[in-house]
């Protein structure tokens, strides 16, 4: 099979990578608005071949959208426009209602499916692209019901040959879920930079001081605003109210440091470690 | 050398892996409250031999105290007491103003030497302690001026055969960075862990979704409180003054979003990205 990926960046370059490693694809197009990106990504091998839109179109089965939330609701009504039944259509953006109520009654709509891979790290562009980033990590699908049977096993038949755990919801549910996981991580890690730069005026003992359990809290403040943003802005409901709940958390904690009810204190992060057995 | 570890957890008993293996002590000694815990530390080959502080004294040159912060400062004072020349006290406490505040005028306060070593996880107990934490870390010495120079001598000495970059400070200076550059990080992680145990009902999503960036957020808020909230309240001060700006820098980032000022929102992440150049 041809596939394209378009937007080489870490999540587009990385699948790019597993789909020719794990045999989904043999042959692999990138589409990308910079150009040096596009070379960048065929230098080191992650991509066969650089092309455009009209040009991937023309030559592949499944192309892969990985590219910001924002201009994928840009760029997705005229990909179904021109998609055929030979076409899937997949994307990978960390927000999903927006998108989905965008093609809701496209007349192509069923050769797309929402996808979001759980999976990331704070670097961005081609270089960015690693082996292995998908692996044991779970692809969330949503509203399924509404694509294709035979789109819909394309991307299954992907999920499962990257070594993927496979999540259903709607698009509703997944942005409600994403935020209160993910969304809400990025926001405390930026407002951790941000704290951190503000009272820290002797930048050097920041790196000095910095312990494992400090850059790991702030890594994700590495990230790219112009991935974030658009996130941000697609599900600013969700995240306001968790964020809302986050602020209320640490002025209790404020709270009880105050007026130093240590026991008090105790019990609440007694009541965190719980996140322990969650997360394993 | 022989050398005694008391509180034979994670630090301590990562330490007493290191000193034994880079040379810096053929022999240790264990202490601790807890009888399981040397009973482990013993059949993990941690430490050599389990014994009683006073015997541990009578034998051992190097006596580290590795205990939570309220403990050590119950301790230190008498262990003190029956220090004589031939002794090294060092302390590994992630608070220094207050300790040093009580041995200030006492009499064999030359044998002390205050220390923090910026490396940890959030695990503790025996089971936790591992080879190589402190390799290329950051040991921090608190007012070395005020501890003998042949006392010193053993510790930077320590230092230098466990790879450790060595940097100095006073107490006040120590607790200040240590609040903006450590204790917030657990902070924001402990309560990042009760926003999302509290908004997500369905904890099964949280393990579902969870992907690389919200485990290393929360990972810390696995921390024992028993280590923690000894720490918060000896540098109550420091953590509320750095936490208030935390709570404000969230406080702006919810503000933004609320009246869709995305522009601003897109600045501020940009500004936080300049922890990039700090942490490497």
């Amino acid at each position: 099979m041809i596939a394209t990926i378009v937007g080489t960046g870490l999540i587009g370059g990385s699948l790019a990578i597993s789909l020719k490693e794990k045999g989904v694809a043999n042959w692999i197009l990138g589409v990308d608005q910079l150009e040096a990106n596009l070379q960048k990504a065929q230098e080191l091998k992650i991509i066969d071949e650089g092309a455009s839109l009209k040009d991937a179109m023309q030559r592949s089965k499944l192309i892969v959208l990985a590219i910001p939330v924002d201009a994928l609701l840009q760029i997705l009504p005229t990909i179904l426009d021109n998609a055929g039944p030979e076409h899937v259509i997949m994307d990978v953006g960390s927000t999903k209602e927006k998108i989905l109520q965008l093609v809701a009654g496209h007349p192509n709509r069923g050769r797309f499916v929402a996808a979001h891979p759980m999976a990331g790290t704070e670097y961005s562009g081609p270089e960015a692209a690693i082996k292995n980033l998908f692996t044991h990590k779970t692809m969330v699908l949503c509203d399924v019901k509404n694509s294709d049977e035979d789109a819909l096993e394309v991307v299954e038949n992907m999920v499962d040959k990257l070594q993927m755990r496979l999540v259903y919801m709607n698009g509703v549910e997944h942005d409600l879920h994403t935020a209160y996981v993910s969304h809400i991580s990025h926001i405390t890690s930026f407002a951790l930079a941000l704290t951190v730069l503000e009272k820290e005026k002797e930048q050097g003992r920041i790196f000095e001081l910095a312990s494992g359990g400090f850059e790991s809290t702030v890594r994700l403040a590495k990230s790219s605003p112009d991935m974030w943003v658009p996130i941000f802005k697609h599900n600013r409901n969700n995240v306001l109210d968790v964020l809302d709940e986050h602020i209320h958390q640490l002025q209790q904690m404020r709270q009880l440091l105050d007026s130093e009810d240590y026991e008090t204190f105790y019990k609440l992060i007694q009541k965190s470690n719980k996140i322990r057995k969650i997360l394993k």
